[in-house]
């Protein structure tokens, strides 16, 4: 680091460069950029970034993050409390919601099964997914939104190694409850080439073809 | 923006897509990513952005940004006063700083001229450089850092449209005075390849020629 610019600047390089997907160069760039921009378009960043974790708390129900308990898409008595999509995170709600296609409920299990990493099923959100499925199907005497039984389990983890593990898991672990598993379809995304697909996704597209 | 989110955690997506080069998607990415980071990480950077400003001024001297005037480089007794490397911004310094080849001192325009942008000369600080050297070219009397008399002049504004026209600018202007001018050499980056290369650059590293 050039030590002759001045400390906070060093320091705010230093700081952003810790962040993943920013080198040593994007940083110095952000910093500097940073350092011209007004003072009104700097510090709503900065109190942005302190205030990340004010009134953030996680669902109680869909382990999603929130501002309340149960959240929002948790308390809309308008969504099917009957379907849960499993996700691997945060930002897979982010992405499901964008669609506008569902109209259940979530349950982020916070990762997905990698043993070479150290995470098992106790790293994950998978009891309490369980939990959640046995209350709900226990009978409406429970009341609030464990009223109405689970019906579906929509398996939305990613179509990598990791993802496919942790959904054969889950699986597994609800074949003896009378639940419907599906798991969402893997196979050409839209506007794909055919040509330049690899092995598994053509035989996931074919093995999951359906009418025309 | 997904409404479901924490109002704090799409601020901080709002505002972290403000940054340039950070679109929606890594936004969303690094704010996630700091949600799920522990304080003692995300506090600091934080405060970092809030305090960039602090103790932060511009080297009445090269006009480089400092925390004291003259500035480190400027104040430094082991430079060459009388070498002068003018680059465009604050970055270049730290490009050219990192070789650790220069022994001279800098000036930072802020900028290259760019009539479309609505630059031209009165934007950068190129009045204030033809000052520096005929102020230190007046003669030993002012005493302090002016006291050596600038010899040469090295043009490091980059090989592009707008450097190239500053170059040209700052030449044309220092011509009448008795110092020598020089332009950093354009040629081929080592490691490249000469079939790829543009013909400007390899017309460039052709003209630029040395004996071997």
């Amino acid at each position: 680091m050039s030590n002759f610019l001045p400390k906070s600047v060093r320091n705010l390089i230093e700081e952003l460069g810790r962040l993943p997907g920013i080198g040593p160069k994007s940083a110095q760039r952000l910093a500097i950029h940073l350092l011209y921009s007004p003072a009104s378009r700097v510090t709503p960043l900065g109190e942005a970034v302190l205030g990340l974790k004010e009134n953030v708390m996680f669902c109680g129900c869909c382990w999603n993050i929130a501002e309340s308990d149960p959240c929002k898409i948790c308390g809309d008595g308008g969504r099917d409390q009957g379907i849960i999509c499993v996700v691997e995170d945060v930002l897979d709600v982010v992405a499901l919601e964008k669609t506008s296609e569902f109209k259940g409920v979530y349950h982020v299990l916070h990762g997905s099964l990698s043993p070479i990493d150290g995470i098992g099923p106790e790293q994950l959100k998978i009891a309490e997914l369980f939990a959640r499925i046995e209350k709900s199907r226990a009978g409406a005497d429970v009341g609030g939104d464990a009223s109405v039984p689970v019906r579906e389990v929509i398996l939305a983890t990613n179509p990598s190694l990791e993802g496919e593990a942790t959904a054969l898991y889950i699986q597994k672990h609800l074949r003896e409850m009378d639940v419907k598993i599906t798991r969402i379809a893997r196979g050409l995304p839209v506007g794909a080439d055919l040509e330049y697909a690899d092995e598994i996704t053509l035989t996931k597209a074919l093995q999951g073809r359906g009418e025309f």
